[in-house]
Order: structure tokens, then sequence, then C-alpha cells
């Protein structure tokens, strides 16, 4: 650092924002994006080596430290890295459209009838209302409001045993007069049944004057690493009256776990991070509530589930030791906590509850997922999915649960990708390609000009060009082809998918062997991943009957070519369901039934994880999974004959 | 109120005290001596109606309403009624020795073995700690830290059905890794039992690295509307380790519940009540940590027996409803409390519990008072009365309890009396009357010169002056006496106590008829009660084997002369046992003792109230009360002989 006369302001207006921000001479130019809402997207979270938020300083002064992610001739045009540069003077500074992150046009989830694939349970919500009319106090019956309203719901409700939160206590006295000793109860479970026998003892959270049994609603929270889903229910229904997605906050301090946790280690880098994934939750509690029009003050209780360092941070518990082997979460149950107290813009009435998690990199994603899909509930074998940032695998039954999870990188998510982007407007995502000239057809996200590449479109690329012969099975572009799409780039060979003038980029749209690499290390880590774990528990997938798949990413993808990277088991294609996004679909059904709430916490203690981190089994599938699609042919039969068929 | 500029700041020198404060202009001066830490006495709360708040303008201007309570001699002095003043201008005020409030030399409470009476229960704290060395986390059982204490405290303290508070999982990654996985565990039983069957659910509040069960503290409280009494105890010995009282700070809001009740409807009034009561309490645990050298860390929990108003108050729920007929609290019960969120400055693990209560004007400090000696353990008929602002009388045992409340108003603690003060340094506290001069013998708590009359002092001085004849049994003095110690004062006839040169306040310290009518009504209230209640339950006073008082004032009575008055039922003085201050003794023993807490709150159930504000019984036992010691001679046959005896 220079020194810098201290306390010195400076202003820097961002466009195509247009918006502008003071701060102190010396700041980073990424933090003071980040402070001005200016959302650029830094996959690395600020160590300069992804290269994803370069910005154009068109007017003023940086102090930048140059990496190799900015050419010579970005550089002589003004381009910087946000997170490399420090502010000398008043700026006005370009954000370019590669560099943005947008809103998602993510809302695309198939719609299958996921909801019907868990069963056998009650539509009976952990947050509830009733209703009571009480007899006005007299000299010969003087109890106190508590006791008469005690008296009221064992009377009238049948319900005993409960607590009383101390604010209901406060607000009693003048809501029992104010409804003329009429009033509405809002009672909530937040703790599963302890044991059979043991008596369940639910929590007053609120009362209002009157009868408003109407109005009863709460929200169920998909927190990702990359996506943030909401959705807004109506409890007396059982209807999903409004849906939201928006991107994590935190992308712009990192794009997966591991950068996150070490963010973490910074001084304020815990809160930052909260405050950042709560700013989002705000967002998207506030578009619910104008979609749906429901008042904020009818909202009792929010469900969310996240993997285990997306809830640790949300709940601002120090996430350090998730990655320090042996890899701890601080809890594996965590008490409901009063909502407002993490900053979350709902009433003080309000509880969240996080699902349970079964290890570090077992989180409360996947036991919503497993929850939501029916999966304990199964007799048969099924075989459970979530692709992601972190993948993560379950093989079970009613009876048993074996769980792994493994890193694969934000590849599936369009992160360490030249041209990656998250699935959002523009992005390609089909792709075929003539066989003959080697030519694509293309068609993006909403059907805009293209901007990058998402991880379905990725994956559609390379089996595209695996099938064309344009590619080998080690994943390296055939030097002697005859087009003009395959050339040698600045990171080694790439295929141009796109030429600068049809793209919003102005620049040719490039998937190069860097990328291919990228994608093959995070599906390899996939598959190996369902590798070890069915011979674990001794099954090969041939057994397998069924494959259910979540995921943001599982909604778009085309089965057959996901089969052909090696990704997905080589089964036919029937045998696989897509769910969407599971982990919300259990949070959503988990707050219409106690029932499959107390299911979800047997399902995360059945659970046995199997930790791969250090496994030598799962690190030998790894490597020989490093090929299109695999390096044992054997594992794919179907793939490797029609690729045989096409190579001759 | 005049138009003042607004904004227009003044400064107020307070002496003695030697403190300063910058208002503004137009500030009432009594709150201006609050917020400046000068401690005034204002019985009345402000109204201007009781003149214990008179202070001496030195130099500046106030504007004041003049009431009959500033006689002409003091107004031309420049005394003034600190509440009925405005301020002007610069001032410098005086504030005399009469009104001050001083911190009490009140620990005089008569060491009876008060812990025996209740009997049957073991010694098991509802706040325990348990001390647990886990197997550190390794790849094979990495479950979270969470789940591995929770395994830990199930097999090594049989502790399992415990809910974690949120806290306790913040702190838990940190203080487990800095013990070396040996940590100590708080845990706190925050509800009763709930019903035979129904196990505990324990509370983890705190969780420390290492061993530190020997560092294992609470602190009891009695509340009450005049005095607040705290002690620290040592819960692994059940030792008393510090003990303090105080004024309870509302008193310069008012001197009795009503006044109080009335103030929180001011705006702005309940939250100025809830901190004076809290800032008393904050003093109260400063000077018992000093003492006893415990650290503030280390205490878990408080536990406060105090009157339902008290408890509201303290709690800052509304209690408006309390002095409203049909008079109904808030609650009964009262769910535990984070002390901290209440301004009470210990550690954010502590909660604080407040005694049950049974109706608005019978509190949980009656309950407390109760299970502290026992009553309800008792097959014999027991009467226990609780002297005080509002007095308290329970009839019952083991089967069966009644109780009444009776508004006695303060006379008994020296409040509505000319020169009545608190029990502290210069009280006049006995009295004894040469019959023949009418001379009196007088002497002080501490032995200081005279200050005023406290109310154990009053009870003496009235049963001296009625044996002497210097008083009729109708409380006025006889006009034609050989003394000039009775005369006729601005309030009608008086009787001197102590001349002005031998006093603290240099004027003569007197007795007045209608300090002598109030004492009267204030015991006529009490006995009213107790007879009104005995006749509800078909009992007559001779039934009555053992009568055990309680109050702060009870640690001081002389029971002859009180049985003079006709305060406490004519029985011989042996049945009569005195336990001092019995709310803060239940308070102890229920920190000691979870038997204890759960008889509470069997305790409060089983209580019947019995109703006085309107019963017309009551009203007739009050009027016929009204005379010393009785308008029936046979309710007092001991005393009506005497005092026969002694006017001829």
């Amino acid at each position: 650092m220079t020194k810098d006369s201290p306390n010195k302001k400076v202003k820097i207006h961002f466009d195509p924002d247009n918006v502008d921000i003071v701060v102190e001479k010396g700041e980073n130019l990424l933090q003071a994006a980040i402070a001005a809402g200016v959302r650029i997207y830094a996959s690395c979270g600020g160590a300069g080596t992804c290269g994803t938020c370069k910005v154009l300083i068109e007017e003023g002064q940086v102090e930048t430290t140059r990496t190799e992610k900015v050419s010579d001739e970005e550089y002589k045009q003004g381009v910087r890295q946000a997170c490399q540069s420090r502010v000398l003077t008043d700026l006005t500074v370009y954000v370019p459209v590669e560099s943005r992150l947008e809103r998602a046009v993510l809302s695309r989830e198939k719609k299958v009838a996921a909801e019907a694939l868990a069963t056998g349970w009650r539509f009976k919500p952990p947050l509830n209302k009733c209703y009571v009319e009480l007899p006005p106090p007299t000299l010969k019956d003087n109890t106190s409001d508590l006791s008469r309203l005690l008296r009221g719901l064992r009377q009238r409700c049948s319900l005993s045993n409960i607590s009383v939160d101390f604010e209901v206590v406060k607000k009693l006295p003048k809501a029992l007069r104010d409804g003329d000793w009429k009033a509405t109860v809002t009672t909530l479970v937040t703790a599963v049944k302890p044991r059979a026998g043991d008596r369940r003892r639910p929590r007053v959270i609120d009362i209002e004057p009157g009868d408003t049994r109407k109005k009863h609603y709460s929200l169920a929270f998909d927190i990702g690493t990359t996506t943030v889903c909401g959705q807004l229910l109506d409890l007396n229904r059982g209807k999903v009256l409004a849906e939201s997605i928006a991107y994590n906050g935190q992308i712009s301090y990192g794009e997966d776990v591991i950068t996150r946790i070490a963010y973490c280690q910074k001084p304020g880098g815990l809160k930052r991070l909260q405050r950042a994934v709560v700013a989002t939750i705000n967002g998207i509690i506030k578009e619910l509530l104008t979609q749906s029009q429901v008042d904020i003050r009818h909202i009792g209780h929010i469900m969310v589930a996240g993997n285990t360092t997306m809830t640790q941070i949300l709940l601002g518990l120090e996430p350090k030791y998730i990655r320090l082997a042996p890899y701890t979460p601080a809890a594996n149950f965590f008490p409901p906590v009063e909502a407002d107290s993490l900053g979350i813009e709902v009433s003080n009435q309000a509880y969240l509850f996080t699902f349970p998690a079964v290890a570090s990199y077992v989180g409360g994603d996947i036991v919503s997922g497993i929850v939501g899909a029916g999966v304990h509930q199964r007799k048969n074998l099924t075989f459970f999915m979530d692709i992601g940032t972190n993948g993560e695998i379950v093989i079970g039954n009613s009876d048993w649960m074996v769980t792994a999870s493994c890193s694969a990188g934000p590849a599936f998510e369009g992160g360490g990708i030249k041209h990656g982007i998250v699935a959002s407007e523009g992005a390609i995502e089909e792709f075929n390609i003539n066989p003959s000239n080697l030519e694509p057809e293309i068609s993006t996200i909403g059907g805009a000009k293209p901007k990058g590449i998402c991880g379905s479109g990725l994956i559609n690329i390379v089996a595209g060009l695996l099938e064309a012969g344009a590619i080998g099975q080690n994943g390296k572009f055939n030097r002697d082809l005859p087009t003009k799409r395959v050339r040698q780039g600045t990171d080694g060979y790439e295929y141009v998918l796109s030429w600068a003038p049809e793209t919003q980029i102005g620049k040719d749209i490039v998937i190069t062997e860097v990328d291919i690499d990228n994608l093959m290390r995070a599906k390899a880590a996939m598959y190996a991943g369902c590798q070890t774990l069915s011979k674990s528990v001794g099954i090969s997938h041939s057994d397998l009957k069924q494959v259910i798949i979540a995921g943001a990413f599982g909604s778009n993808i085309n089965v057959k070519k996901t089969i052909t990277i090696g990704l997905l088991p080589d089964l036919p294609v029937d045998r696989f369901l897509f769910i969407g996004n599971g982990s919300l679909l259990g949070a959503r059904l988990t707050s219409f039934s106690t029932d499959l709430l107390d299911d979800a916490r047997r399902v995360a203690q059945m659970m046995t994880n199997l930790e791969l981190s250090e496994n030598v089994d799962f690190m030998n599938n790894y490597v020989a999974a490093l090929f299109l699609p695999h390096t044992n042919a054997k594992e794919f039969p179907t793939v490797s004959k029609r690729l045989a068929k096409l190579n001759k």
C-alpha cells in the first residue's frame, strides 16, 4: 500500500448502470462496485485469477496489479481487472456485458409432477393458525390474559403443552381487547418429534385480533452457491403464490464454497458474505410480496434448504472447519432462528428453519431434495444426483442411504470457462454441428444474440464436437480439420461458436481446450463419485431402475448428450427422471407437512456419508474418467459403440 | 405551557451532590434531577400531592405551580416542589436531606432458620454444568461439532432430549477447539415438568472451553415496589456469597403500584419505569460482583420474585389492565427471557425467570414466599402474611390455598407520612414513652440523629401513644395533655418526637393525626383482609397454630405493639414466626432446587384468589377496623383488657 493522504474522497461513475458512488481514495474498485450495487461477476472472489471482473476505465486513473488475464491490446484500451485496481482519482468506469451479473431468466424449471414423488404425507403445515373466542374476564373469572388464552386453546383447539414466545405475551393484552376477546393464534412446530410417546411442544409465535385464518403464508428458499430461489406459499391451499430467482449476491466474493470460506477468514468477511446473501433474500421476498400482494405481517415462517457452507454463512456461523480436514460442520441440526435477527426483512415473529445437514459437503439441500423426491419412502433402490458446483449423490431407499459429495467446480454453471456465463439471456444452450463442414447451429436462452455459454450448452457443445470428430476422446482438437473455426488461440486450440459481429460482446465466442478440460474434470468428479459410491454399497449401475436428477442445472440438460460426455451412467434414457430444483421442492413440501419435516431429520440421521476427499478409490476412478466418455469403454457400451460407428 | 423559544439550553447545578446537567429550558425540575442521577424522593410520582420532592432554589429562576405543600415561609426561602417546577434559567438547587433517597442500611434481616422451613427438596439447581471430554474428529468420525457434543452429553452426562440455544451453536466450533475437545456445558431447565411421563427438555445456554464447573453462579432478586434486594449464589455449595439492597429507582415516579401503573400511561412512561428498575438491578449486580469477586461471565441465571406490576414493568409489559376492573394481569406464567434483552448487564447467555403470579394483586413475590416458607408442604393449616405497600395474605396447607391482597398504602414503608422515610439511617425505629410526662425515648437506625420515621417506628410510636393515653382509640390526640409536645400544627394536632436542634433536618420531627389516620387505614386494610379471608374459608383466628410474617418490614416489627394497634390478630406472641424477606428466600431456594421451581408453578396454580376490591364483607370489616385496635373489642381481648387497665 502506498501512503495516500487518508480520507480523501473520490467519485466513481459506473456505466451502463449510471450509478455514482463516493469512496475513499485507494479503495478497491471491485469493492466500490459492490458497494454501489453494480453487479460484477468475480468468480475467484477477488484473487485476480479468473479475469471475469474486467472493466473499462473510460476516465480517471487507477493503480492496477496487472495479471496475464488482461491482454496487451485490452490494457491499451483501458481494460483493467476491477479486483486488482485501486482508485486514485474520480473515475468513469464501463462494465462490459460479459462482466455483468444480470437477473436470470432462469424460471424455466421443467414442470414435472415432482410434487407427487413424495407420498403418504398429511397436509398439516408446521405453521398453524387457530381462531378462538374467549369469554371476557369478570370479577369471578379474572385469571390472566395468557391463562385465559391457553384455556381457550385447550378447549377450542385441543392445544395443550405449548410454549409461548415472550413477544406474544407482550402483544397479548392489546390484541385480545382490540379483537373483543376473539383472536387468531399462530403456532409453530419448531422441533421434531423427540421420540415416540413424547408430545410435541408447539410454540405460540403470534397473536392477532379477530379471525385472520385466511391470511396464512410462509416462504420456502433454496440458497444455492450460485442462485437463490424463493417461493411464497399459501398454507391454507397448499399453493405456490409467487416465485422468484436471483443470483446469490455472494458471487462477487467468489464462485465456489471454498473461495467463500476463504473469504470468511478475512476481517469482516463472514459478516460481509452473510449480508450479501441476506440482501439477495430480501430482494426476492420483496418481489414475492409484490407478485402475490401478500402483507409481510402474515408470513410466519421461512424454510431454507442450502448446502452446509451456505447455511452456516447465512446463520453467521464461522465456516472455517468445513474446509479443514476432517471437515466438520458446526452442527447437523440448527435450532430455529428469529429471521429478523439475521437481517431478513420480515415481521419479528417469523422463524427461519434450516434443513438438517449430513456433513460438511452433504448439506441440507440434498436432504431437502431426498425428502422432496420421496426417496426415503421408496422400497426400490434409488439413485439421486444433484448436479451443481457441489455435486451430491445418494443411493438408498426407505431403509438406508449412503451419500457422497464431490466438488465438481463451477463448470456446470458456466464458471471457469473462457466465455462461460450462468444460464441467463443470451447464453448458448443448444448446439448442433454439421459433421461434414463443422459449421454450428446454436440457439440461446431467450433467443438473444450470443453472449456466452451456460453449463448445459457446454455439455451439448462438447458432446457435439466429440460426435463430429472435431475433438478426440482425450478432449483435444484434431489439428487438421477443414474449417477456420478450429484455430490456435491465446489459450491454445479453440473452436469459434459465434463470430464477433453476431455476438453481444463484439468478439468471437469460443470454446477452448482448457474449457473442455474443465468440463471433463467436473464430469469426471461427478461420475467417479457415482462409481465409488455404487461400489461401496455393492451395486452396479445397471441395477438402477431409476435415477433422479436434481439441480437448477438438471432442468435443462439433454440426457443423451450428457451420457455421451460420460457425466451420467450409460442407461436407457427413460430411467432418468428430472425434478428440477429438488431442494426448493423439499423446502416447499416440508412447509406443507410436519410429517415431512420430521422425515427430514430422520433422513439426515439415516444418511451415511462416504467421505471422498481422501478416498483412494475415488481418486483412481476420477483419473480413469478424465476421458470422453471414459477410459474404460465398457463403462459406456452404447456411447462407445456409437462413437466407433461415427468415427469410421 | 408558555411558549418558550425551543431548544434553549440551561445548566442546573445540584448540591450537595455537586452534579451538573444541561437541559432544555422549560424542562421539569424533577425529571432533570432524575436524568442527572440525583436521587429525589417523590411518593406521588410527580403529581404534586405528596410534597416529598421539595428542593431549595439557591440561584436562578423556576416557574412553579404552588400547592399547599409549600408553606409561606418555605416559599419565601426559595423552597419549591421539584415536580411542580419548570426550569427557566441556569440554576443552583439544593436537595435537602429529607428529600434525598439514600442507599439503605437495610441489611438487617433477622437471621432465622428460614431456610429450614421448606423441606424435602433435593439440591439440584435448574442451572447445571456438565464437563465433557470428546474424542477429536477424524475422517472416519467427522460428524458435526454439535452432534459430537450431544453424543458426549448423552454418553457422559446422561443428558438427552435437550435443546440448544443458537448462540451456543455459534460459539461451539471455537470453544471445542480452544479447549482441545474438553468443554463445560451449562444447561438450564427453563420450563416446569409438563406432566407426569413427559420428559423435561433442558436448554443448553452456554459452552466454555475446558473444565469450568467450579465457576457456577446465579442471582436471586426480590423486586419490591419500594426496595430491590439481590443475592449472588454459589450453585456448587448452595451458599449466598453476597447480598445487596437498594431502593427501587421507580420511587421517583410514584410510591405505590397504582401511581406507577398510571405513570406507564404517559408517553414513554413504561419504558422509563422499566429502565429505572433495570438501573437499580444493574447497580446491585455490580456491587454483588465486587463483594464476591465473581466474574459476570459465570452467571447464567437470574431468578426474580416481584408483585405482578413490578414483574410486568420489568418485562416491559403494559400494566394498564392490572388496574382496571376486572383486574387481569397479562400472564400468570411468564416465559424465561434473555436478561440482556431487558438491559440487564450480564452475559448474553443468562436467562431471567420471573415467579408465576396468581392474580393482578397476588404476584410472584407471594408465591415465592409461600414456596420459600414451605407452606405448600405443610399438613397443618398455616396463615401467611406479607406486609408491605401491597399486603398479601394466604391461608392453606399442602392441599389448598386461598389468597387475598389488599392495598395497604405506603404507610408501612414510611410513605404518606409527614416525616415518613424508608427504613434507612436516621429513621426513628424504637419508641418508648414516659406515661407520666409523655417524654419520648427514641432510637434510630444506625444511631444517627433523627431524620424521619420508618414503618416499624410508626407502629411503635402509635402503640406507645395509645398505651400512654396520648391518643384515643379513634387515633385522635387528647387535647388536654400536660406536655408541650402535643400541639396544634399546620396539619392539625401533632406530637413532637424530636426537637429541631436534635435532628438532621433542622426542624421538629412530628407525628400528626393525619399520619396516625394513614397508619390506621393501612392496618385496617390488612386486618380486614385477614378477617375476610379467614371467614371465607370458615376458620377463626384462634384456630391458627402458626402465623408466618414476611416482608422487609416484617423483619423489624415488635409483635406485641403490632398486635396493640390491631395489625396482627390477638394471638400469643409465640405463634408468630418472622422470616424476613420471604420472596427473596423463595427466589434463592428455587435457584437451588428444580423441585421447588416446579412447586412454585403448582402453588400458583393451586391458589384461589379472593378478590377483595369489590367485596362487601371486606369493606365492612375495613370500616370496623378503623379504630385502635378495633371497634369490636372482642377481636382483641388481650389488648382491650390491657388498654382498659392502663386507662384506669
